[in-house]
């Protein structure tokens, strides 16, 4: 069962370093992992030096209740070493599914532009993740102690930390704010200026899927795209690897066939049957999805080391006729993949737990994904190169149910935040890339003057917010140049508060 | 000790009915109450039939976390009778602090105004309040029970039951969507076009003191305005009720006095005591209070029938020189009083734990200023004509933590709602009446174009909101005919979903 193909789920193996709960997650719930978010600094870019500083702050466990009246420590970096006081402009990261620290280091455009506003840089942590657990190594224990774990609590969390930081910083007080994110970090970005915009004058929302809840946009454009990018990068690319499914099933049906296969792809823990063939499958078309994801156009370090166009590259392995065997079809997959995973050749095996960075909360994200964050998802092997799955809800919400006890709200995002019906908003920039997965669910079309969309047709997942590289496309680059267009305007407005 | 002064707290003896907690809260907790909410239906009015069905709807108990994952039946009413089908708007009443019903059957302006915009009227009841209790007779018992009654999770209400009428009723698709609310009500309704721009085209927030937080006005502006409203309805009349104060000090001082002051108020239950002269004093300054926010130009029936214009008459009673002996001037007091309390004459005693509709929910008041609704208020003895008082948060909140153990969040409303930073907001009409205490924390300047204040100077508490009476004066015709206007312009807006 390939149920909550939706789920977008994150670095699976990451969870282990936090929280006991995602021991075995993997096997326990057939989510498919997706790596949401993707950042890095890398060659070929001229870095600015980050220097920050790292605070702490007492926050409310809950926003919205006042049984619990408890506080916990939500980190935060300041870098004001560009700041013009007073009333210098303030760029806020709204931090999404993972350590801060990783954001900070990775969103090179906030550092590039920091001197030319004279802004200072502040970048807030995402409750239960990184260091900002409201119960400490609790924080995942039960649904319980996860029951704080929502979108509109950190969007509390950052309306009372810059109202903390515009009071007690000198020279903060009339300075704007503009919330800055990528990806899930994006959508809170959008959805802060929606719900409090007396405390953001702004929004860079980077390919942030706003939309991609029930009944917005279609199931399978997520992994149509994904298909495109494939399609697009080589000779019979998409086509083979949609091929290599059911070789995959023929191969696997053998236990000398699992022994090939593991072999082949040198995984660290050899396929033994069905469910781990089943297991591989899913491993693969993550790949593929995170590849496509970050597609970018220089070589870049992630998780892994990848070359610059990355699809093009695995796309060599896969520019078989179709005539080849199921044998010679998975040769070229397995090279195609340790491209993703071995591209440095320092790898001694491929280990098909993990997919994404450990700086991403997977478990968190998972949490999230069985409450508000309902996504859904489907393909159906014609638009897309990946095996027929349909979105089936209560599927996913009985795995929920099984792991987190709590039973995902599929209407709520869109009850909260509006869904397609924003336009009543404003100074809200949706950038996307074309090459980007994830901008289905995003906007790209303007709504109005002050809600527009840039579409970076060359662009993987938000690489507006990566730093500069000497490859970047000229799209990239023109988008960047008109986001701080953008905030200039906004930071004009004079400030009440 | 007079600490609490700012809770705006409804009728005390209405808890009585449903809540446990309540019996003694009187002298438990030295809030002052308020009467926030007055409507009724008077002689004068040319007064529309009314006739609803009603309808409950299951609400989550917790819209902000997934570990409750119960539901409660929502009450609300709706009258279709004028709908325009398909796509006729609907005027919806963001339910405050008491029974639905009450509400629906004083709210006169919208059953005059349905014919005329083809309009449905639906009334939605406030979670906690009337019959709809999220955890039926256990509602109140403790702060478990309680954590969910908050105005975030009322609106959040208001906004699953509209997306499921317009769903779920033939016709209602693309029908526009007006919030109406009075007092409380009308904070809700502003804020629900704040929060839920989506799901609301526009706000009529009548009476709204969505400023009346720590630090947006002085503290002794509301009770300015009370004894402005005396002061120029008749010679001497709030000098003399600010004289008063002493008098019952010194006439209280003595066993004799007590049972003098008892007999010449013909209370119900005699002063013993001076902690019962504390509740005595407490009980005038809310009548005078009461009286100010029903100060309305006809005679109306609400708790007690009143004549037209009823501190007008109150202050004959107190057009006293200044010579007279603290004897002659409480029978002038107790006199007024009675105006309030037993105009018919059909009271044998006055009862100084009642001073409002049973309709409205004390306790749950009680809970929501003990929480977000903090609203700070004070004294002089200078500008106002009552005993000075300072605003005193620490022992206002240690007696919340005493009666409910929660701690109130002076400054969350601020931050959750925007205090007076709510420029970017549209579409909301702030009505309030220059007579009306309340008046002070309302929004009583035009902010933008379709941010709209209309003041009533001879107005007191939502008189626009009440049916139109032959001696309404002028200006609440014209803003009613103003409302109107602005409605149609919101209706007029296409309907995305």
């Amino acid at each position: 069962m390939r149920a909550g193909v939706g789920a977008q789920v994150l670095d699976r193996a990451a969870a282990t370093c936090i929280l006991a709960l995602c021991v075995g997650c993997l096997h326990v719930i057939a989510f498919k992992s997706r790596l949401f978010t993707r950042l890095g600094r890398e060659s070929g870019s001229t870095e600015t030096p980050i220097s920050y500083d790292t605070f702490y702050f007492d926050q409310k466990i809950d926003h919205f209740g006042f049984l619990e009246d408890g506080t916990f420590k939500q980190r935060y970096l300041v870098a004001d070493k560009h700041w013009q006081q007073p009333g210098g402009p303030v760029l806020f990261y709204t931090g999404n599914e993972g350590d801060i620290t990783w954001f900070c280091n990775n969103t090179g455009f906030m550092w590039e532009i920091a001197e030319e506003l004279g802004a200072m840089l502040v970048f807030a942590e995402h409750r239960y993740y990184g260091e900002s657990l409201p119960f400490g190594q609790d924080s995942y224990s039960d649904s319980k102690h996860l029951n704080y774990l929502t979108s509109e609590q950190a969007l509390a969390d950052f309306a009372v930390l810059i109202k903390n930081l515009k009071s007690s910083l000198p020279g903060a007080q009339q300075s704007p704010v503009i919330a800055v994110g990528g990806s899930y970090g994006g959508m809170l970005a959008a959805w802060f200026r929606m719900k409090y915009p007396h405390i953001v004058v702004g929004a860079l929302a980077a390919s942030a899927p706003i939309w991609q809840f029930t009944g917005m946009v279609p199931c399978g454009d997520f992994y149509r795209i994904v298909t495109q990018d494939f399609a697009k990068s080589g000779y019979n690319c998409a086509a083979n690897i949609r091929k290599s499914w059911k070789a995959i099933n023929n191969v696997s049906s053998t236990a000398s066939g699992l022994q090939w296969l593991s072999e082949e792809f040198s995984l660290c823990a050899p396929l033994k049957n069905e469910n781990d063939a089943i297991g591989f499958k899913n491993w693969l078309q993550e790949t593929w999805v995170n590849l496509a994801m970050v597609d970018y156009p220089y070589e870049a370090n992630f998780l892994q080391p990848l070359p610059r166009w990355p699809i093009q590259v695995v796309c060599k392995y896969l520019a078989l006729d179709p005539a080849v065997s199921d044998y010679q079809l998975l040769h070229g997959v397995s090279q195609a993949a340790k491209v993703y995973y071995n591209y440095t050749g320092s790898s001694s095996c491929l280990n098909t737990s993990q997919t994404a960075t450990g700086s991403l909360g997977s478990l968190g994200w998972f949490y999230q994904a069985c409450t508000e964050m309902v996504m859904p998802m489907c393909t159906d092997g014609v638009q897309d190169m990946f095996e027929p799955e349909e979105w089936n809800f209560k599927a996913f919400s009985d795995e929920c149910s099984a792991m987190f006890g709590v039973r995902p709200r599929a209407d709520w995002a869109g009850t909260v935040y509006g869904g397609k019906d924003i336009v009543s908003h404003s100074n809200i920039i949706f950038s996307n890339g074309g090459l980007d997965p994830w901008s289905c669910g995003g906007v790209t079309f303007n709504i109005t003057d002050s809600l527009v969309s840039i579409v970076i047709p060359d662009g993987a997942h938000h690489l507006d917010l990566r730093y500069s590289n000497d490859q970047d496309p000229p799209s990239v680059s023109a988008a960047r140049a008109l986001e701080v267009m953008y905030f200039r305007e906004w930071i004009k407005t004079p400030q009440t508060s």
